[in-house]
């Protein structure tokens, strides 16, 4: 895999624009769209949580449906309005948006896909998404200035845009996959919060697209944390229009296994990045267990570490306190020996062993608060039980996601 | 049940202490005694965290052991050091300090229950344990002044101690129950964290007491959360010397349901000042949580809502976001129609009511602002799927809930 220019238009057949809606924010882009030339074969992972969002329901009612989820053609999204606990109203504005969209890019409207992500609770200006729509058809683009404007417009409190794109060689032919994602707030219901949009040529069906998707989210979206809370909006969706030309995948063959693991390697890099951009982050904080029993089991417990409020409070002061690691894995609802853990705390400063065999070791503070103060912080959890390891991403806990957190809608 | 002054002295035959042994802190007590007159049937709970402190895994072997927990006659409690990932050193000092104090107290070691609260990974300077043990025994009184210095004793960033005792009439005896506890960084394995000691002069068997006291804390100590991090400490135990002279309760009868319902209330009461007192906290955020399909249903939904960094970063921004109560009700894994939920949000300002079928109303902000500016704001969450409902207590996240888990140790 090889990792290129361009977002969402890195891939054959792909157009992006962007558009300021006035939706929320003023001065500002605020609505992008998506488009493909050719139907696509679609897969799409959307929030747990039973509170969902108007968009996710009709989105899931696409992906879901074997008639329709090879057929799509576009995607529009919207910030400052997640369309979320709006009941009737809010899937009215989903049929709007939708047909819309349809009428003016000449497509059926359960060839479009949605999102939105902004302010729970609140309703979205129909003449205004209507009218964006409309700009955004106007203004559509292959370029990767179009997928750089997409990925801004789609930004709430993200410090930064995420986009990136790789590319691949499958039966000869080069493919490319692409992506723009938003949410630091991860995951939270009032930016509501993360989408992710992953464009590629590759020609491949959608019940293997659909297990390529599933199989890279849960080592990297899956792995990641800002806060704990799951949003009613959370949404990643991929879109293969096979412009590519390799012969379609429909089966487990090495040309799947390529595809999969260069869409693993590109979601995890892309994860990471909402991590290291979680709301008021000073620092990227990973926790790789390894040696655990169960690979089920280090996932849960490295997301346990990076979950702990209490660890992410002392990432934020750089303070070596292993013990609230050590903790943290201990309520994770996992069972382990305690008295065979070793803790280790990794940056570019160097390493510093802080616990083995579950007992504090003496070690130079002066030294810990320097490897505790990088932008980067691994807790490398080593748990003598097993072969198998995990890595999860979260970001340390400031005065600052109080701040943002405490009045985010004034 | 009528509410009376005094704490763990209030029951007679009960007698405490407190010293200040320089375990860590300087210019304040910081170790405290519980005595009996007469042994105790006994009863624990302890946390569930697979990392447990070693005082906990002295307590389980007492507690759990029918051939000892009738005969307990003293707690033993140190708070700076938690012993928690200590080691078999850690063993060692809690078989150190109980043969100090069995000596002192001429009583057997396996007739001493022990708790600490404080750094994880410290271990516990024995000569000052033992010289405290000693002053603890010397000042031993009955007085009301006794369990307030020993409520005192064992606080950590606690702002306030934490007493209270009751009297109920069994079987035409009057019985008293009192306690004192501590801990705010709900739960947390810095403090290590949650401690609560009960003392009754009732006569029970060890596995009613057992019964009721576990019925208790699912209504009250399980109920709180400040942070959601649950410590290698949290340790409540209550010991019952019998000499109020009832008939011994030893079945589910009249005695042990009025009992069971006072320790219910005291320990009610009790664990909200915990949440009242959360580190950092401006106010005491309650959930309750009506109309669920099952109770179990509704104390999980109740506990997802106090648990939202979200949420409580909305409170203490007086911020009626009731999209995010939604949101953390929907993702606690309870299954449930989200268009059938109403929230309101009740204080001594009055009530304001956010959604209906759980779409968002149209209410006046400044009102709802004023609503939640007060020291007790409530959420009613009004499911519409049966009769059961739960109260679970909690408190805000504010800056000072960073500054203080930041630097805790320096």
């Amino acid at each position: 895999m090889k990792i290129t220019e361009g977002g969402v238009t890195a891939a054959r057949g792909f157009r992006a624009s962007a558009t300021a809606a006035g939706i929320k924010y003023q001065g500002r882009d605020d609505m992008a769209m998506i488009v493909s030339e050719q139907p696509c074969s679609s897969a799409g992972v959307f929030t747990s949580n039973v509170v969902k969002a108007a968009p996710v329901r009709w989105d899931r009612e696409i992906v879901r449906d074997e008639a329709k989820n090879g057929h799509v053609r576009a995607v529009v999204v919207n910030a400052g309005i997640a369309n979320a606990c709006t009941g009737q109203d809010g899937l009215h504005a989903c049929e709007v948006t939708a047909q819309a969209a349809a009428e003016v890019l000449d497509i059926s409207k359960e060839q479009v896909l949605l999102a939105s992500t902004g302010v729970i609770g609140a309703y979205l200006p129909l003449e205004r998404i209507t009218a964006g729509v409309h700009a955004l058809a106007k203004s559509l683009a292959d370029t990767p200035e179009a997928s750089d404007a997409a990925s801004r417009a789609i930004m709430t409190t993200d410090t930064v845009n995420k986009e990136i794109a790789a590319e691949i060689t499958l039966d000869g032919k080069i493919c490319r996959i692409g992506a723009i994602s938003k949410g630091v707030g991860m995951i939270e219901p009032n930016m509501c919060t993360m989408l992710c949009f992953v464009t590629t040529d590759a020609a491949i069906s959608p019940v293997m697209l659909d297990k390529a998707l599933r199989a890279a989210v849960r080592d990297s979206y899956n792995m990641i944390s800002v806060d704990g809370d799951m949003s009613t909006n959370d949404s990643l969706m991929i879109l293969a229009n096979g412009m590519a030309g390799n012969t379609v995948i429909t089966e487990e063959n090495e040309d799947y296994r390529a595809f999969a693991s260069a869409l693993r390697e590109l979601l995890i890099r892309q994860a990471r990045r909402h991590a290291a951009d979680g709301e008021g982050a000073t620092a990227l904080f990973e926790a790789h267990v390894r040696q655990a029993d169960t690979e089920e089991h280090a996932r849960v417990l490295a997301k346990s570490v990076v979950n702990s409020s209490l660890t992410k409070a002392a990432i934020f002061g750089h303070d070596a306190n292993g013990g609230r690691i050590l903790c943290a894995l201990g309520y994770a609802g996992v069972d382990f020996d305690p008295d065979r853990v070793d803790l280790t705390i990794v940056s570019d400063a160097g390493e510093v062993a802080l616990y083995r065999n579950g007992a504090k070791l003496d070690y130079d503070e002066e030294f810990a608060t320097r490897v505790l103060s990088e932008k980067t912080v691994t807790a490398v959890c080593d748990m003598h039980a097993g072969e198998a390891e995990a890595t999860a991403w979260g970001c340390d806990l400031s005065y600052d996601y109080v701040r943002i957190n405490a009045d985010y809608r004034s």
